[in-house]
């Protein structure tokens, strides 16, 4: 099997590049080995496992978690080699969750391709989901850590807890702005946190030490998730595409709908009854819903709780040693929200 | 949450108890404490998750793995309690996987129940099983074994490859015998092997005595899994009942089925190739399949293949010394092969 996930970004001039970018670059002779364990693990004699997954991690994605643990452990100067299967195993985790994900959605696109359980149906996308997450505990008893197997395994308990949590307030229009951050906490930031976590662990750090890599972590995955939440409706830019509407169809509250709703009037209130509660929504209904968003300053207000928490992120960083990679985990926390425009 | 769990059996004279009924009395003392952590492991602030996890958990079922772990540690007179963390986890995985294998099966019923996907829909039953396969990881971290970890991560990795090569096989009229061995050890006895092996681990058993004990569990799941499979098809009774023809339905090629096929005329073929094959299924078949399996005695000789696999467990037992936990397993292992009767 042949599978090209080498890092392309590091052939452009780095002028050009984006933080994400600039960071797979610098972390490119790590990431290769990482791609190199991924690909391994995914192996299976039973063909349709590599295949599926393999769909899945060819359609790639930036790779943020792995790339944070990868970063992560260079800036604090570790000299093993346990992130590099942490970091893999950080992705099947974030892989397998896809995969649920998208069955759990009844998602027909992921990342612009046809979404795993369109093209071979349910059973397979649950089924390599369990395979992966089996795997990526084997990669992390590998890196012999107890106390980062603790902090993984407990992510990935509270990211179904997030999803179940989501799952069952989907339809509910008085979802608090509380409730939505533990549903994201939960399904996003949790999995961004370990991720940080777990280089803090196997380079021995202090408590609080571990306990501000946590922070870096879950404070960049609340802004991402914020940023991925608004960009379902457009961004700030608000171009509707092919990649807009999906919550909004499956009726899940996200910040600038919760925000919305939080200032409508009886009328528009009642438009938000019809759509997310009852689910009766038409053709112009999207449109009407990113008006109102739009009127209310509903996207403004969801990317300044966005900054907010990409500025924390880096206050988080302070404590540790200046570097090219404290630099870089820096820039990312800023791209994170750029990415809103 | 109430949740009767304890283990009723030991309330009648034991006597009139089977070999697994008689297991359970003689380990009821440290299976009310894996209930206990059971039913807190299986906690969360979201309501559905325990709601569900308990829906499976109170229909029962024997829990012949998770007192498979009990009884091999008691029997090597293993004196820690890492075994009661690690049943537990045994018992999380099983669940997780009927909770994802009724998806995947598209089941209505379970234990003579309604399934679980059923009554909540596919995605809670998804997602509660991956929260209830974080939580056994977290249990295991519990228990402080890196290679205990290894053994059940392993497991729960076979597992997801034994489904996926269960899914792949579903229709095809050409499935050996070997390849249906290697579904159900991949499926069923993976799981069974590592319950008994990790008590040998945190017992600090020889290689040799851990890789028997991983012989006991991996023949006793074999013979079990041989049992169930006859019994879809009624047993040697051969009683048609609501909880027969599941397999048929599903066209999946087990033992009795591979075993007809093997014998088949050309217009037994023919039937086969269509109801299996072609999936083309009317009233009468199913009575039909079980005419040519009894006639060709596919049941006798899939209950061969189990009483070998069952005396194989009680041999591997041999080089252990005589106790009254020996001797259980033993029974449990002869009592697996008599539920085909």
């Amino acid at each position: 099997m042949k599978l090209d996930i080498s890092v392309k970004a590091g052939k452009a001039p780095s002028s050009d590049l984006n933080a994400a970018e600039r960071l797979a670059d610098l972390a490119s002779a790590d990431m290769r080995r990482v791609d190199a364990l991924i690909l391994d693990r995914m192996g299976s004699p039973v063909p349709l496992i590599p295949k599926l997954a393999n769909y899945l991690v060819e359609a790639g994605g930036k790779r943020i978690r792995p790339l944070i643990t990868l970063a992560t452990a260079r800036m604090l100067g570790y000299e093993g080699d346990a992130q590099l299967k942490l970091a893999a195993a950080v992705e099947f985790i974030h892989t397998a969750t896809l995969l649920h994900d998208d069955v759990v959605d009844e998602s027909d696109l992921r990342r612009g391709r046809k979404s795993a359980n369109v093209v071979w149906g349910n059973a397979p996308s649950v089924l390599v989901g369990d395979f992966l997450f089996a795997r990526a505990f084997m990669l992390m008893v590998d890196a012999e850590s107890l106390p980062a197997l603790h902090s993984l395994s407990r992510a990935a308990s509270v990211i179904a807890e997030g999803e179940v949590r989501q799952l069952a307030a989907a339809g509910d229009v008085n979802v608090s702005e509380e409730s939505y951050r533990a549903i994201i906490e939960a399904k996003t930031a949790a999995l961004f946190a370990a991720a940080a976590e777990v280089s803090g662990i196997v380079s021995d750090c202090t408590p609080d030490e571990i306990a501000a890599l946590d922070r870096y972590g879950r404070e960049i995955g609340l802004a991402f998730q914020l940023v991925d939440d608004m960009l379902d409706y457009g961004g700030l830019s608000a171009t509707l595409g092919k990649k807009t509407g999906d919550d909004f169809r499956e009726g899940k509250v996200t910040l600038p709908v919760a925000l919305a709703i939080a200032r409508a009037d009886d009328g528009e209130r009642a438009f938000w009854t019809r759509v997310i509660a009852d689910n009766e929504q038409t053709d112009t209904d999207f449109a009407r819903a990113l008006e109102l968003i739009r009127k209310h300053g509903a996207l403004e207000a969801t990317l300044d709780a966005a900054r907010t928490h990409a500025a924390n992120a880096c206050d988080a960083l302070a404590r540790f040693p200046d570097n090219v990679w404290k630099t870089a985990l820096t820039n990312l926390a800023e791209f994170v929200v750029e990415r809103a425009h």
